[in-house]
């Protein structure tokens, strides 16, 4: 066999490279976006909740535009990603071209696909506008659109060429999305770092008001924890799957609520999950549970599982996890807040089942 | 401005791989594919015209299928590559999975965009069963599919886990798409290795019987020279476009007979466009561009342009040609056989018009 190799093709690195995350209040404007277009035609992808709520107004004069409707989970499919390429092509773009993604996560999910499959690849520009993308979607590299089988079945890692973050566009996200995209910050605090958690207790009044200063503090926070992470791990084999902290049972609320609860909330309930999980291992403690409980419930999210949801159901559905190994799912745990759990390396770990459905259960209480 | 810059995330650079290139004759089996699918469960990916010849027997029973229909162009669009993924989650593959494009360059060109694109990436591997697949587009990871507007609009550098030639394959390759792929031979010969050139001269009966032995040794000259180039210029910068010899008045000629003439009968005739084109600029000479027309007609190649296609509609079409600079393209040539023109560091030159238009009515002229 081995003879009939005849030749071995090399196939050149890519370079390490960085991108700049800006972080401002009001700075939104078309000089801001040239600069790092950095030459580059200009195509936006936005979606119509921003486009009314006047997102887009700094840059609706010089560049091409694509307005996903509806917003949200719904357009995040490879038909919408086909449009925007074909708007593109109408419009005249090419490979000099640059794709901006004004939005929430579905909106940078798409955008970013978009960029990575245009002619081979373009650069994407992320302008988050939701808790959710400035925390969490915008940095990571992560991009990808569901099929009509499946969530994300298409998708591409394409990082940004810089991400600009402007706490103004917070204003009129609807309250109940923002407090849910907040849920990602505390999940930060808990993996990674204490005095942030201690920021977030101390600064509710301020987060309730959406103030300037302090969502920007928070965006820094919050892209510094997750840089730190995906530079770490860029393709999820360790490290980044802390990033899943009260995903597991979260993401089973989330299905078994058909999304009636957002993505955050049940997060939100699942980090709970995950400190009872903690208390039977060994490295939890009531304390931090309640602590952490408060901490939630003063930013308007859920911390019970909606009593509609049975346990079984839980459990039936967190057998098939995409991060199930041999149909369990290993979850990612604190030592304490700040701390992630590691065990020989690993950032995910087995726990019985014996121990989640007693987790579960103590949930469905009434708090 | 600067201070809004508050982190910069680092991108780790990707490692540097290589991928083997196996060559022989009657060699495709499961075991072999097996060995490069490296425990990934193998999902293959070939056309109607393949599956009819037989040759995707060898793989029948242990993996999944997706037969492309029609064969060729028209099915080359991003509609195709979402029938992909479907029918990959439709039959359960996963991350796990590997892809496998057994065909011509339309297959692997879909195969190849559809596994840079499944989950965000899976492995293929190439089986290329055409003269073009085998000495072209299964090295070099250049991946993707038409839009409804535009060629290649959808696309990915996605380099291959192995090439996989077996020249037994090119056996029910019909007459005119095999002479076809060998002017990409030729070209290959020209731009460098005099030697190849010279072998090839050397076993024209041989090329026609479809010999296995040349075939082989064809096979690896190519996929040599190829990589040698793609190694160098991974994203086409520079020297990857001398890649284009012969192709700049070649795709106008495609273009124009309607697709009539195969895309290699058109390189054959845009050879020979660049010899003249090298007569004028003192790099060529008369000799040469007769001894290139003798080898491509003893290989069943067109050598002139159709009289139906005018030196007008050739010179207002390349100003459209992709690779053009301010409205002309750059042309690249040759010094001599086995020897590309590069001047101050470039590989594809300005050429005036008066030039190209005399080089195209010569060609006008009955041979
Ligand atoms: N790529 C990643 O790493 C990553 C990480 C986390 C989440 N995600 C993805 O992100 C998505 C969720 O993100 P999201 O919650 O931002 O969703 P989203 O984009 O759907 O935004 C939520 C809603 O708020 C609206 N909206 C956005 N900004 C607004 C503003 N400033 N004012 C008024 N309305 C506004 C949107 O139109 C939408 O209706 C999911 O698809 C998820 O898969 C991706
Ligand atoms: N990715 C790259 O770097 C690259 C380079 C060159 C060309 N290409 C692409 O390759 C395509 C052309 O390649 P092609 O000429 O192989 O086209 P193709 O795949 O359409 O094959 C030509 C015809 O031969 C049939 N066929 C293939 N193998 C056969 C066999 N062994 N026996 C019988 N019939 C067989 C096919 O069904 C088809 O009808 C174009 O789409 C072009 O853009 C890509
Ligand atoms: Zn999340
Ligand atoms: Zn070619």
């Amino acid at each position: 066999m081995e003879d009939l190799i005849k030749l071995s093709v090399k196939t050149k690195p890519s370079e390490a490279g960085e991108y700049p995350v800006v972080i401002g209040s009001g700075i939104l404007s078309n000089q801001l976006l040239a600069r790092f277009a950095a030459g580059r035609r200009n195509f936006i992808v936005t979606d119509e909740n921003v486009h009314s709520a006047g997102l887009d107004s700094a840059f609706q004069q010089e560049a091409g535009f694509f307005v996903i409707s509806p917003a949200g989970e719904k357009s995040k499919n490879i038909t919408t990603v086909i449009e925007i390429v074909e708007a593109m092509e109408a419009s005249g773009m090419g490979r000099d071209s640059v794709i901006t993604g004004l939005g929430g996560g579905t909106v940078g999910d798409m955008a970013g696909f978009a960029a990575a499959i245009f002619k081979r690849g373009v650069p994407v520009l992320h302008i988050p506008t939701t808790t959710v993308a400035q925390a969490d979607s915008s940095i990571g590299g992560k991009t990808g659109v569901d099929s009509s089988i499946s969530k994300n079945a298409f998708g591409a890692f394409h990082h940004p060429a810089a991400v600009i973050i402007d706490t103004h566009t917070l204003k009129t996200l609807p309250e109940r999305e923002y407090f849910s995209g907040l849920a990602e910050s505390v999940k930060h605090a808990m993996i990674m770092d204490s005095d942030y958690f201690g920021f977030l207790e101390a600064s509710i009044s301020e987060l309730r008001e959406r103030e300037d200063d302090v969502l920007s503090q928070l965006a820094e926070k919050n892209c510094k924890i997750k840089a730190k992470i995906v530079e770490e791990d860029p393709c999820e084999k360790n490290q980044r799957r802390i990033l899943n902290y009260g995903h597991t049972i979260g993401h089973a609320v989330e299905t078994l609520s058909g999304y009636k609860l957002l993505h955050g909330e049940c997060v939100s309930i699942g980090i709970i999950a995950a400190g009872l999980i903690e208390i039977e291992l060994g490295s939890g403690s009531k304390k931090r549970v309640e602590k952490t409980e408060n901490l939630l419930k003063e930013l308007s999210l859920p911390v019970r599982i909606p009593e509609y949801i049975s346990t079984e159901q839980i459990l039936s559905l967190i057998k098939h996890d995409k991060k199930a190994v041999d149909g369990w799912p290993r979850f990612a745990l604190i030592e304490d807040i700040g701390k992630a759990l590691t065990k020989g390396g690993q950032w995910a770990h087995p726990v019985d089942a014996e121990i989640v459905e007693s987790a579960v259960n103590k949930l469905k209480q009434k708090p």
